[in-house]
């Protein structure tokens, strides 16, 4: 039962200096301080319960993202939780369509991502409230409830309320078994850990080691600066790691389109399951001339941690310029507009493999993943979640 | 010469409350109050000449482009104009990719529109201190110079640099001819202020019989709400106008993709030249789609005041996705961003008829699309600008 009216939202400004070890380095990203804009929601229930949410930023900017989630606040402070969730769609409108406020998004950027924090610190509190894990609140949810939830403009052409019910209805065929596979086996993962690419190639071997001895089989390599670095560091790992294992790439979008295709052939050698972020985030028809490109040297594309909507990912699918989908908990508009993503996913037949990695995203995606696999995709197949190891 | 160090750069939070009498209302932005993040740089030369660039937002959410300004000074303070206009690429990849702050656009959303008014008060300064107008700075520079400006980064498989080039020095023929007409006769024109969607049927009557009296022949109407009220609205200043003048008609992405299409169709007997933002603007696909459906009514789709960069611009021309291009000179990353767009748009022989309307957007864009008939596309045909009455 959820209940109180909401009586305050606050939000920090938590910075972690994660460049003074290179942590996080990638080739566009040389210098990340790992940070987050961090919100609680406080309501007036005699449980005292309260919401705690996020988005991931890089250091710099998050008081710009802080300052977003202010500007949202006075939708937010005042409302019922219980209203909020019986009508959590145009709750959901309101906040990413505000007539002034949409201007500087829509959906996208720095609002968006402020919406995300704020949306996730509602999830959580709900989902305390259930004394659930978001992960079960979401699977207990009747279909009717979980579309309830989703803004379906500006998709209705790929995925309708209709269709996105049906889809959640099969869902809930052996439900049971899943559960209690991802109760007793966890989701699969792989991690990026090893190799960032600050990391001299002694510091690689010796986490690649680690993590072997842990039992880890897959490993991403951060490429994309220099042909001739990751020519070596992959097959570096690629060694280590044999064939047994998996490998994937990972450029930050550091290329060109044409770039990309003659940079990722030099590496195809070293046999990687898939490519991530060739290139700029908005370029879907980029991606999509790379996947078909990539596709007979057995390498997919990956993407998604900067893909900023549903209709952006709408057309990832439609043009196929995507093999492997990767969500975000903090960059789309929190589980609801994650919902209408998986969703679209499971219909085009697209494995999700979450982004995670940075501050509190696997603690947050793994919820969505595990919904996605009990309720949604109901497969483990080329599905796997990213890890940030400590 | 340009010459002098920056040595300060200020913002100020500008807003007009225009809603009060529902100017600028559409189906979207009901009640928008038209603002400005407002910057100004300053030098230490002697001639005290100051930049001014901003850009433009609807109210709410102005205080978050004036923090992300803020955030952007230090890449700006302390530089010398020489240098930066010197590599003026450099100096917007700095802006723009800067390893931290990109992860909260990049290149989308508040940050981009931050440094948009960033960029426009540099080049403010620049032209002042060449005492030239923006658009004489642009026609006079040589095609290297306005090349050297360009980030030609995710473009390349649409615009080389060496193709750039091409466009450029083929544009220097016969310019000062061009110059001349512009000088003389202006850009052609069209008026949105007859038609705004709060507008009663007695204003709209009012203001367009005023505007006809004033010689205006190209009128846009804000439809998309209702569709009798835009059957209405439609017939009444078609009727007004007669068949020798121009309608056109905005829906501000009010609609789903077909929806857009079926909508539309009730409104092609009132043979509109286009439908402006029928959909969301990052629906690429979803606007081609449309474009296909609506090009035996012989209606154009035009789009591109929240088109966010030059990577969706470049996919709406390889997609065949709009048919009249409107640029934005604060939403783009300021000219160094619409000239690659300009020049792309030459390439795919598509239009440019710039958004405007909004605080200060006629006084800027207007440099912008007289440089690309004297410089880029040498034509007038099928060209409009966009302009604001009082």
């Amino acid at each position: 039962m959820v209940k109180g009216k909401i009586t305050g939202l606050s939000v920090k400004d938590v910075r972690f200096p994660t460049s003074l070890g290179q942590h996080g380095s990638d080739a566009m990203h040389t210098d990340p301080d790992y940070s987050a804009a961090y919100v609680v929601i406080e309501t007036d229930a005699e449980d005292a319960i309260k919401g705690y949410g996020l988005t991931f930023t890089l250091g710099k900017g998050t008081e710009i993202v802080v300052c977003a989630v202010k500007a949202l606040s006075h939708l937010v402070v005042g409302r019922n939780l219980e209203d909020i969730v019986a009508n959590f769609r145009d709750f959901y409108r309101q906040l990413t369509s505000d007539g002034q406020l949409r201007w500087i998004g829509p959906e996208k950027g720095v609002v968006h991502l402020a919406t995300a924090a704020v949306l996730n610190a509602v999830w959580d509190l709900w989902a305390k409230q259930e004394q659930k894990p978001l992960w079960k609140l979401l699977v207990y949810m009747t279909p009717e409830q979980l579309v309830s939830c989703i803004d379906f403009r500006y998709i209705t052409d790929v995925l309708t309320e209709a269709q996105a019910l049906e889809i959640l209805q099969n869902g809930k065929q052996r439900q049971e078994a899943r559960e209690e596979h991802m109760v007793k086996h966890g989701y699969p993962a792989y991690t990026t850990s090893c190799a960032w690419l600050g990391y001299s190639d002694n510091q690689l071997q010796k986490l690649c080691a680690d993590a072997l001895k842990e039992g880890w089989t897959r490993f991403k390599v951060k490429v994309g600066a220099d042909l001739q670095d990751d020519i070596r560091r992959c097959k570096l790992i690629r060694d280590m790691i044999g064939h047994d294992n998996e490998l994937m790439l990972d450029a930050n979008q550091r290329w060109d389109v044409n770039e990309a295709i003659s940079w990722v052939k030099e590496l195809a050698v070293f046999k990687p399951l898939w490519i991530e972020e060739p290139t700029s985030p908005d370029d879907i028809l980029g991606h999509g001339t790379i996947s078909k490109a990539l596709a007979p040297l057995g390498i997919g594309v990956a993407t998604g941690e900067q893909c900023h909507n549903r209709v952006m990912f709408k057309q990832f699918l439609q043009a196929r310029a995507l093999q492997y989908l990767q969500i975000d908990s903090c960059r789309l508009g929190s589980v609801n507009e994650n919902l209408s993503v998986l969703l679209m996913a499971k219909k085009f037949n697209i494995p999700v493999c979450p982004h995670a990695g940075g501050v509190g995203l696997c603690e947050l995606v793994q919820h969505l993943i595990i919904f996605d696999y009990i309720s949604v995709s109901g497969s483990l197949e080329k599905r796997i979640q990213d890890i940030l190891l400590k």
